[in-house]
């Protein structure tokens, strides 16, 4: 995929068992340091996404280490519902639910144990 | 696109500009308004990202506002070098030159004038 977001996260190793839980992600790719830091690719509905431990030294922040995160992700699946309601019982944080949106969307939004926010939904 | 980034910046619209400029970005979707805040789905190289004006009320924060960002961009093309050069001219900093790294790509980095940052590069 010609893009691909990295993000970046504290405990990356957690991290990676997390979106393959809550978003059904595969591992295509990983690599972990000896200090047990980590750079995984993964793939989810057809999808590629990084994470990645982060590294303040070389600008690259987790949200927790900023208190916010810069970029959501938009998950695009059949069944929002149901994608929604994997990705909280595998301990995301419902924002806002999964409901049908004046622009012809229906989504809902969750936030990961990291700090990474996903609008989940479908266009109508 | 099942996964799309959302990437949160101050001034969208001047954002949007600068995103077709330098990755040859198609505007796929806008949507502006009447306070100018924007929000648009962009196409570069076959992939979609979005962009839209930050709203930290609802935890959309730009780079700017918590001085880093959380995910980078990799942007994967037949030409890094000249994909870097592009981007440089249309207003981006270099982070870290395009060169051969030893896990096999040749990438470098970029930070665009709204605080993202992007890899560009192609696996060897």
């Amino acid at each position: 995929m010609p893009i691909a977001p990295m993000l970046s996260v504290r405990r990356g190793a957690q991290a990676v068992k997390f979106y393959k839980a809550a978003f059904a992600a595969a591992e295509a790719f990983k690599i972990e340091a000896p200090d047990g830091a980590v750079v995984a690719r993964l793939e989810a509905a057809g999808s590629e996404f990084w994470v990645s431990d982060e590294s303040p030294a070389h600008a690259n922040f987790s949200p927790e280490t900023l208190g916010g995160s810069t970029a959501r992700m938009v998950l695009v699946v059949p069944d929002p519902d149901a994608a929604f309601a994997r990705a909280v019982a595998a301990g995301a944080s419902p924002i806002s639910p999964v409901t049908d949106q004046p622009y012809g969307w229906r989504v809902g939004r969750v936030a990961d144990p990291f700090g990474h926010h996903w609008e989940i939904g479908k266009p109508l």
